[in-house]
């Protein structure tokens, strides 16, 4: 390797695991020089003799050497493992930066941390930017999906280079643009990782009732799921389920029925439930997908309860097939519709409070291309957005209006096949709930409001003077001291 | 009052508001002399002139004061806002404080506080002892529930005071036993709140389906839940719910029906969920009803959305009113037994982690009576661990098998009903889409884990070699890095 240290390289990126390789494969490949680091140096050579032979990538041996190869202002992307190697990496980075110099963390970073070192780093005098990558090994490669945000004055310098390397959406525009200050790039991705795990879901809950109710082959289904894939639901996930359903191990079985029935997670869904629940959000259908992962990991103890606790006597469909197809397809793609509209409510709750001004147009145009999640259906969403860029929800949109009222027959009767013969079908179900539930401008949450009164006095309003709270003595009992926040 | 500062008090308290007065009543009324005090002191003097007139009870007008008028070791607790609040009046009684004295904090504090007050007082070697307190103002009064944990030394010095006053089961036993190290009583505590927003929330569900979708009178709602007060789901909140759907405004009117339907909530049940998915349990029907209580906040939105968004063609219940009320009565009670399974597993995750050797049936006890969730039901829960104390879960207990294999043709036809007239029913449906995951021995995450190795290279298992990781290249154009824990 070249010990020149001359100013030469246009990027740098430190971490030569999966994903890092990969971008800066994909970097090189869009013309730009980058120099490549690593903490165990000895990947670099490895990188440089191997993946990276014959490219115009270079490398360091040292953080000094890294920062030195850089062309002003530096721009350094990060991509290590989330927590306190970041923040260990930002400190051995520091001493060797000037003013105006661009930290990205490209990691699957919490987007509270990426606010600390954002504020952190301008305090620096640093740029920092906290950027969502998704696509996974090949999306690396040939076009992730991008979600940059932290300080708006590294757009410029980072924007050709993140525009360049972004999947594009079928118009050819990117599929990355800048979406806020502070943590809101990585706050969009944690939602994209939430939609994600209900994408996912949906998919598994479909496969189940196609497997254990109806009985069709993986075959069967293979051509089920490729039919859709033509159709409303039109995705990448959908493309590798059909995939999956097809692949076979080496003795001709289906490879995917011996794969053991317990997921993994690496928490970023879980992130997303968690800040619905921090701000308030009834983002139901992520929360029951966490959670059903959750449950897929009581392996053992399922299996002793299958032994032990009773189903429906009848678990086997004898209905209309063809009908019940339509009719997943139907609840799937209404359920989709619930999912993101309580991903955008998440995120435009979080705007809000932020004050990062979200536009949603555009984050839907950074999830159509390039990340896990990407579809047809987020060309939908992006349309939606551009017709009226306030809307407040997805469901206000003419077009989904209308997809979910043609939907909803056939989505509830799925549900109820599914509940009759036995099969979990928590995602499902949740998002009719939260459809009927969102629809009804009298919920019976007066009730809840009346029995907080009667045992805790907690007050509550009448519908005819919101805002005002009022105590009854409902028992004749009661004292008069309301619960509120007493201070002693 | 008195000015003579004798150590003549067995117990102080701080806080004089709703619960703070309440408590020193009913400790009163046991025969023990109480120090109050408070930080606003014109309160103590009010307190004295009127509620606690013609009692035993004392007060101060400093901390000095207060602490000079316990018996030793002194006893003190807290019933002030949880936060710093606490925090501050610890504080401020350290310093008149002596090896072995008690502080308890019987608000309603998260118990991660509760842990972190007890390692640092436990340094300073004071007994620290955070306690779940419900049954609102009356069980204050009265008979609360009472869940005290921290320092062990403290409970021998507690133990008759809190007996005491707790409320009885109807054997007699007092409702109320030392529950564990740290912050284990505010943990259990926490997880009460929890059950008692899902409890709540499996009820709203069912009045809605009455209201709106049988049109049933308030009152002859109150005639079904009175009547359901007799059997199973015999408990303090179907209680309630029966005054309160009887309950006419001064117009004669129910009152209820003039309730605002906003749900408020304090928290806890929040927390209930954030810990569920920190800990990796699997606590669907509490955060269902979190999420409904959110989905209540966005009144505005939902009657906006009540405008645009379409139903069921038919909303009105035309079958068998007679079976519709049993069919939901055991549907109820099926969730309920799934809440609380759910509620034990998720304390006996923590309990694991945490090592406090959490004594189930002792747990179920301290609800049986005092608190908002006292039931006939948590005898049943409690005859089931003093059978079994290593019951995996409730689920296993033959009374509990026994009545969700008969509860189950209901529950499913109920939630069929529900979902074919458009009523949202979160809670009963999630609960149900758990008993038959739970007994699944084969749930679809296999595809879950397929599609994740697919595109991001994150490996599975294979059912028969669970612990080994394999990836599969399942595109043939994949790499041979696995994305793992991979360090830089």
């Amino acid at each position: 390797m070249s010990s020149d240290t001359t100013a030469v390289a246009d990027f740098g990126l430190i971490g030569l695991a999966v994903m890092g390789q990969n971008l800066i494969l994909n970097i090189n490949d869009h013309g730009f020089k980058v120099c490549a680091f690593n903490r165990t140096v000895a990947k670099v050579d490895h990188f440089l003799d191997n993946e990276a032979k014959d490219t115009q990538i270079i490398g360091a041996h040292s953080v000094e050497e890294f920062v030195a190869k850089l062309k002003r202002p530096r721009k350094m992307m990060l991509l290590v493992k989330a927590g306190s190697a970041v923040d260990k990496f930002i400190e051995t980075l520091l001493p060797h930066l000037e003013e105006g110099d661009i930290i990205i963390d490209g990691g699957n970073s919490n987007y509270a941390d990426t606010q600390r070192r954002y504020e952190y780093l301008t305090s620096k005098r640093i740029l920092f930017v906290g950027c969502g990558v998704s696509g996974g090994e090949e999306g690396a490669r040939y076009g992730p999906s991008l979600m940059p945000g932290g300080n708006p004055k590294a757009w410029p310098h980072l924007k050709p280079i993140f525009q360049a390397i972004a999947a594009k959406a079928p118009d050819g525009a990117p599929c990355c643009d800048w979406v806020g200050e502070g943590g809101a790039g990585h706050f969009v991705k944690m939602v994209h990782n939430g939609i994600e795990y209900g994408d996912m879901q949906l998919i598994s809950e479909v496969y189940q009732i196609f497997r254990d109710g109806v009985g069709y082959t993986n075959d069967e289904q293979g051509d089920i799921f490729a039919e859709w894939n033509k159709g409303v639901l039109d995705s990448f996930l959908i493309e590798i389920t059909t995939d999956i359903l097809r692949f076979k191990d080496t003795d001709g079985q289906p490879l995917l029925e011996k794969i053991r029935d317990a997921a993994g997670q690496k928490g970023t869904g879980k992130w997303t439930a968690i800040s619905a629940l921090d701000y308030g959000m009834p983002v139901t259908l992520i929360g029951e997908a966490v959670f059903a992962r959750c449950l897929s990991s009581l392996k053992d103890e399922r299996v002793r309860a299958s032994k032990a606790l009773a189903g429906p006597s009848n678990c086997k469909f004898t209905g209309d097939k063809a009908k019940l197809i339509k009719d997943l397809e139907q609840a799937m793609y209404a359920s989709k519709i619930i999912s993101y509209a309580q991903g955008f409510m998440l995120m435009r709750e979080a705007s809000t409070l932020y004050k990062w001004n979200l536009n949603y147009g555009s984050i839907a145009l950074m999830w159509r291309g390039g990340c896990i999640i990407r579809s047809a259906f987020l060309g939908d969403i992006k349309n939606a957005f551009d017709a009226d860029k306030n809307l407040e929800s997805l469901l206000f949109a003419p077009f989904f209006q209308k997809a979910t009222s043609t939907a909803q027959d056939g989505w509830r009767s799925a549900i109820c096949t599914a509940t009759m013969l036995g099969i979990p079908v928590p995602a499902l179900s949740t998002a009719l709930s939260f459809y009927d539930g969102y629809r009804t401008a009298r919920l019976p949450a007066n009730m809840i409001q009346a029995q907080r009164d009667y045992f805790g006095a907690h007050t509550y309003e009448l519908e005819s003077s919101p805002g005002n709270y009022l105590h009854t003595n409902w028992t004749g009992r009661g004292g008069n001291v309301h619960a509120s926040t007493y201070d002693a």
